[in-house]
């Protein structure tokens, strides 16, 4: 990546602080525009970003070779309805969005002439909230996904991946916006559904004594970032449907060799389970 | 304990095998009774058990002060119908069974004068089986839960508490068996239905690269011992059937406000699961 670029962070939070701290360290020029004032003044007190601004930040805008977007994807859309067409011929950005369809494309479709979109995703874990926990983050053991569309270049699919390598990440991958959303439903949001629900079913906390790791590795992601996460559910919810209705599938048959007291029939839901789950353990 | 005492395993499985050894290590003298000829012979092999048996072994159990049955609930009850008139006057014994109610009842019912069944449930995880892999269980964080009946005297009570501790548990409590039951049918079996649920669901094997710590702690316990487990939950189906329902209508709740786009009705929800699962981090 060149140097000599200008960066711009929109949205401070704790991925979008994560990238001006990696960047700012790795030597780029960052600038960064945040909403409430508290956090903006936090990051430039510790030298996450060189720059920033509130409001009025048109010329920030219109200055960056590149933006990184670390909004939500309601909130992404809204502000480059507003403020996208200032963004400058040359300017190539990317996003840190849990869901692609239906954002990607329109905002695609919103850009000047060249001006790129490039979506991408950085898969990684996140229970705390907020620029002050940016630097906790590890992106290394995580997957930052690459979402190209027809529309993009060849050079700007190189820039993102040049970009998840400098912040750290050492598994990248590309996948199409529909891939991409349809997996999320399954390996991540679905496993938030279950969670919250498994939480949400009874008052259990009286049994916490009782409770072993099974329950407690299951229910950790309970603990849920409860504005993001409507979001990423509202955003994906065809997928994550389709993915509940087939997981519930899968429990009402369970259920169902329960009530016909069918013993070989939960014994062969055990055997696929058990080797399923043995192909995840080899990586 | 009364180190005079004969103590006698039945089933030297993965858990009768540990009892095996860390009363033996106490300096205890154990005997074992094995169906496999080549387990027991491991186990006498390795100085687990003093003498053993597969056949003709009336002589042990009728010179047994103390007995422990390593059996699943049904093969515990076949044997006892058995062989239980060969107990001795004065013999105190216990289980490790997973299910307490429609097993300690009965096998009460069958105790002769002055012979006294004093359940327990050592709620220590096993993704492995077998006397062999007994040396790798630590039964040091697990729960130890005695599940004691009106026919129970508290000198077996504290003899089944004293060899609790002897194995090294740290966490000895006392329930009922229907309160065990409808504790293990939530805490337990239910967090094994869904995560063997999830992995039925559909052939997900292709996602591996792409699931993050979520889905692998999710999944951990989909790995799983197929007899056993179809043991457990048989056993405590009405329960478990009880607790699937009530977590299957958290989980329409959700589904209704992802349809409904209710994005209040799906952040209550959130809040709601990352209070309750802050309770479980305390202790």
């Amino acid at each position: 990546m060149d140097k000599s670029k200008k960066y711009l962070i929109v949205g401070l939070g704790l991925l979008g602080g994560k990238y001006a701290l990696e960047l700012t360290k790795a030597g780029y020029h960052v600038d960064g525009i945040n909403r409430s004032e508290a956090n903006l003044q936090w990051a430039l007190d510790n030298g996450y970003i060189r720059t920033g601004k509130t409001h009025d930040f048109e010329d920030l805008v219109a200055g960056a070779d590149h933006i990184i977007f670390g909004l939500y994807p309601t909130a992404l859309l809204e502000w480059f309805q507003t403020y996208g067409h200032l963004l400058k011929a040359g300017c190539v950005f990317t996003d840190v969005s849990g869901v692609k369809t239906g954002l990607v494309e329109p905002i695609q479709a919103l850009c000047g002439p060249g001006v790129e979109f490039i979506a991408s995703h950085p898969m990684a874990g996140r229970e705390t909230s907020g620029v002050q926990h940016a630097a906790e983050v590890n992106f290394a053991p995580a997957n930052f996904i690459i979402t190209p569309t027809e529309k993009n270049t060849p050079e700007a699919i190189e820039w993102v991946r040049q970009l998840a390598q400098t912040l750290g990440f050492e598994h990248i991958t590309t996948l199409s916006c529909a891939e991409h959303d349809k997996m999320i439903g399954y390996v991540s949001q679905l496993c938030h559904a279950i969670a919250v629900s498994l939480m949400c079913a009874n008052d259990n906390t009286s049994l916490s004594e009782y409770t072993g790791d099974s329950f407690r590795d299951l229910t950790r992601i309970a603990r849920i970032n409860d504005k993001m996460w409507a979001e990423l559910f509202l955003w994906n919810r065809d997928n994550l449907i389709a993915e509940i209705d087939q997981f519930d599938g899968a429990l009402q048959q369970l259920k169902a060799d329960l009530i016909r007291g069918d013993r070989e029939g939960l014994e062969e839901m055990f055997r696929l389970s058990t080797r399923r789950r043995a192909a995840f353990d080899k990586k």
